[in-house]
């Protein structure tokens, strides 16, 4: 394998097949992770492709295509706000304004990357739009779906889409111990009411989440009642019907429980995004690969964001989730993953490389 | 009716019986109020008893006791902090210490009763204990109970007692997307169930309000979990054994919501009052007084606090109230009460006055 980075400080490992015509397949994840992270999240998806290939090295094996390992230089985006910023460089959907982002010392991101010794100004270089066959991503869960059923693997299904709202209850303030409870019109009250049907609407259907995260109340003193009360709802499923019925759900059920209260409610979207979804053949071989091991296949949907979610619109894509520990926690230092659950990974891995015709999926594809 | 300042730089108004042996009843209210306050609040128990005693006056009709009507300086403790020290000071209850207190400016309690022209030292001298017959107040209700049901006056039966609680859940943050909902410890959702069982517990009792004030979220972020939440509880009741069943009830059922969810919860009281009872012999002659004006007669607790509330320990009080208008909102600019409703609680005090027979009270009591 040689290794070299590319202009924007990626470091791209390259595994040719005997033909240089032959398809390239991508592999890999992200370097960088947030402040106070945990050790697997984007490492463990470049070093589980390396360690696939230094056991076909060894074996003095061949792939009938070029295998890339890709390790990104920015997907969480931490310094300059520009998440997946790497993987959309190699996706064509780069944004040229990133190159002027500044970091919190003032330094642009332009900066930052011809100081690495890169080259800001040949991003559009980068760009694999129909010169991939596939991109498969190995991840450690982040969640304890795995963690909760015994499973060391799993088949991603769809990088999950969401919406997030911004809920404004607005009732009537009094004081405490002077307005009887028939007479009041409590915004809090009023909230209570809305978060329990977002957790009740979510737990009743399957491959669905949400989550108020954030709320607030005003005035905000013990002894008045709440007059106004923002919070936000987070909801994803990797079916966006899914996520767009639940969204008209709470719109509704949120206006009769403020029109019964005597309150109001204003609901505004504040982002959506559709769930980008893994491959089913891609996700077939992933899980031949598992069953092979003896492991029982299990499909899930990522409610968390990753690389590969760029590249549907450029090639096929597929995911590989790795047991996360400690209650599926993760940026974090307390994330974790065994090594046994490591080496399983990497042998399914392995498994799926040497068993992947990539000629024969890209022409069945369409794609290069 | 002679006036002078007192020691502490309240307003003290006396309308002599005709022997100087006679009892002395007490009534009017506080003259300070709030910022951005009513014009209400306090100072109608003060003119309306200015008025009764005008009129007394005018008609050359002397009482068979004497009625001070005092305009007290400090019942809302804005500038230092001393809430109720006017009447405290003429019920015995006077802390000294309060005089080292400052306000916003460095200035000392003591220094501004000096600038006033009062003898701040002279607080013992204001102790009326063993001196009064009774203590009688009018005053706004800063509610909306009298409005609702179409009443101008009504009854105080007691000044509530209240409990004040911090209560302080603590769940398991996580990723708002890779967490499924039947792995979550959400401690907003646990809390949004406790504010829904404090609102519906008080609504299933007469006489009792509670209300959740203040509540935080942490981390507080819109794609994670909640983990802690910390909320207040204010309940309070005229009568003491339901806001003591109520702060029970709600450690009980909090505990079992908490422990439902895989969570935990700490309950603690910050704060806990009895209430002061309403004499039951002076309320039934405000009654009697409200009766011959042709109006029904309404008994009903003040939730919020009175210079009254110190008065039991020294000698019988009561309480009218006077409707409040704009949904019984107080310490507001929109505060309001109709001169038709101020004309009709004036008439109320003065049938009472004419027809309190001091002498035989304070015998039947034992009081002074």
């Amino acid at each position: 394998m040689s290794a070299s980075f590319d202009a924007l400080g990626n470091i791209v490992g390259r595994y040719p097949a005997a033909d240089a015509a032959a398809p390239v397949v991508m592999t890999g994840s992200h370097q960088d992770s947030v402040r106070n992270a945990g050790k697997y999240d984007g490492l463990f998806g470049i070093i589980s492709a390396i360690a696939c290939i230094k056991d076909l090295k060894a074996r003095g094996k061949r792939l009938p295509y070029t295998l890339e390992v890709v390790g990104l230089g920015d997907e969480e985006g931490v310094r300059f706000g520009t998440a997946l910023m790497s993987s959309r460089a190699i996706a064509g959907s780069f944004e040229p304004s990133w190159l002027d982002k500044t970091d919190e010392r003032g330094v642009s991101l332009r900066s930052a990357i011809e100081e690495f010794g890169g080259d800001a100004e040949a991003w559009p270089a980068l760009n694999r739009r129909g010169k991939l066959a596939a991109y498969v991503e190995s991840h450690i869960e982040q969640g304890p779906v795995l963690l909760n059923e015994g499973l060391p693997v799993g088949v991603v299904t769809a990088i999950t889409g969401a919406a997030r709202l911004r809920v404004a209850v607005a009732g009537l303030a009094g004081h405490a111990g002077t307005v009887p409870m028939g007479s009041r019109r409590d915004a809090l009250c009023a909230a209570a009411e809305m978060i329990l049907f977002v957790e009740r609407y979510c737990e009743s259907r399957r491959a669905l989440v949400g989550t108020v995260g954030k709320l607030s109340v005003l005035p905000g003193a013990i002894n008045v009642i709440p007059q106004d009360v923002e919070f936000s709802v987070d909801v994803r499923s990797g079916e966006n019907a899914l996520w767009r019925e639940a969204v008209e759900a709470f719109g509704r059920e949120f206006q009769k429980i403020a029109e019964r209260r005597g309150s109001s409610v204003i609901v505004s979207p504040v982002y959506s995004a559709d769930a980008a979804p893994c491959d089913a053949d891609l996700q077939d071989q992933l899980a031949k690969a598992i069953a092979e091991q003896g492991i029982a296949v299990r499909h899930l949907a990522s409610g968390a964001g990753h690389d590969a979610m760029v590249f549907p619109p450029i090639c096929p894509m597929a995911m590989l989730f790795v047991r996360c520990g400690n209650n599926g926690i993760s940026h974090h230092p307390d994330e974790t993953m065994t090594a046994d659950d490591a080496e399983i990974a990497t042998s399914v891995l392995l498994h799926f490389f040497e068993h992947f015709d990539a000629a024969a999926f890209a022409s069945k594809q369409g794609t290069a």
